[in-house]
């Protein structure tokens, strides 16, 4: 009996989706495969929709202090929801935990949740608690609502073969600490998404090496990636910058006219954050092979 | 230190959100407490946000066939949509799960959800999956957007003194093998909040006894419950119908006169479900106590 150990994570969803009638599957922006589910709505405003999951051990170490667990969690979802273009609105919490938790760890979890929340002006309203035995990892599950100015709609698909492709901040060695208290592009995304409008876009959570080839799978393009140029964390290698994962920056392909004046004004309006071309779209045959980066399912 | 499984569920969720700043907080029906997060939408049709999770060995026994744990698991997000007077429309899927977990079961399981999808007329636009280490339960989490007319909303939280209570169907003794393939109300709910507005509704997940509190407490009520006037699955004695939850039938409140004509047009509308007056909303000084039912955290 085969075992889901042995799929990688894209093929086992593709398999897992393909178990639905075609009339309960959501299609084109809202189907499964970007970062965020895009519900179409009248008038200016469309919805996203996203949930994301945590597992203690896998996306934080059990000594980790709670409120820093809880902050990590709302910011990935909200960094799902910027690479959209889109703004973070409801959230809900749901989470599986054993009885054993001090109720401590769980208010600390609560206090760094509602931190986050409150600093990108998101709000909770609602979600569950449910127990699971003993000895079972605590699991940490968010479901969200933001909204999209139909214009600003950034999607993985819509890449060209000759965009440049440009990654922001820099990458790699994020397990240090970064991982728990990272700001997520909520503003940088907007900016990019009303002046300079990237052909396709997404966040990095599981590393360039993986999430690459799935930006440019979505846009049925092949991806060249200049290693050299990739912007490195203080003591950080290319590897690690391809592979570990959890940057949390903004990877975006844009038509190659607009980067000069793009990173111009970039300078001026975020002259803290780094903005790099690191390669280019081109046709699917061309692209580099990439392997590497996080699979939820294959590494232990 | 405290540990969580000393608090009832309830209290646990109220201590829980009180880390959370009043600006990232909900608030009235946009808030945690009722089946489902009602947003304010401009127009006639509102929004109604839910997440739900179940766990292996507690929601479902290991050895059930995956497709209904599936049907189950959707079935669940719908009834809440449901008794909130609305639609089911977008799903996302959420499964933390180890790596040993047999693709034919994880299908089994899509192909469930994928049915009873389907048979609402809801959509599945997106999840995640996610790995938990060996020994850990099988963790599915649902989160799903609702429309409802803005007129028939119908909160846990307006009942008055006076209306009588009403159940749909049969109680008791669900864990045999109903609840497993049951059919959300979502016809019988939306008929309800057209034709005969209840002040209150919800549905009965957690048992009679540990879920009227909650409606009646949300409506600033007690409540009087005729015990004899239980409407029984066969075989099924008082204590169960009380206690053994995932009913999925709906309870609510409607004033005293409208029953009447309730009770005859409903029995031409759906002359196989039983409708139960069961009680009554009072004044809290003047209602039964009630305990028991199914407690996420205090029952093992």
């Amino acid at each position: 009996m085969d075992e889901i150990r042995n799929m990688g994570e894209d093929s086992l969803i593709d398999k897992l989706l393909e178990q639905v009638p075609a009339a309960a599957l959501g299609t084109g922006a809202a189907g499964a495969g970007d970062d965020c589910a895009v519900i179409e709505a009248d008038g200016d405003v469309q919805q996203l929709l996203k949930t994301d999951a945590m597992v203690e051990g896998r996306h934080w170490d059990p000594d980790t202090e709670a409120s820093r667990v809880g902050w990590k969690a709302v910011a990935r979802v909200i960094s799902d929801i910027a690479a959209m273009g889109g703004r973070p609105e409801e959230f809900l919490v749901t989470l599986a935990l054993p009885g054993s938790v001090s109720v401590d760890w769980a208010t600390g979890l609560y206090r760094g949740m509602g931190k986050c929340l409150e600093a990108f002006g998101a709000r909770m309203v609602g979600g569950e608690t449910t127990r699971c035995p003993e000895g079972a990892p605590v699991v940490i599950s968010i479901a969200a609502r933001g909204v999209v100015n139909r214009e600003q709609v950034t999607l993985r698909s819509e890449g060209k073969a000759g965009d440049l492709l440009l990654v922001t901040g820099k990458l790699g060695g994020s397990l240090e600490e970064r991982h728990l208290d990272f700001l997520p592009r909520v503003e940088e995304a907007d900016w990019l998404t009303r002046q300079f409008k990237p052909t396709a876009m997404m966040d990095l959570s599981d590393g360039l090496a993986a999430d690459l080839p799935r930006l440019a799978r979505a846009s049925g393009c092949g991806a060249k990636l200049d290693h050299s140029a990739l912007p490195l964390h203080a003591n950080c290698s290319i590897e690690q910058a391809l592979n570990d994962g959890e940057d949390y920056e903004l990877l975006f392909a844009i038509d190659a006219d607009s980067v000069a004046p793009l990173r111009e004004s970039w300078a001026k309006r975020f002259p803290e954050t780094a903005l790099s071309v690191i390669g280019s779209l081109c046709e699917i045959e061309e692209g580099d092979t990439l392997s590497g980066g996080w699979d939820h399912f294959r590494k232990d």
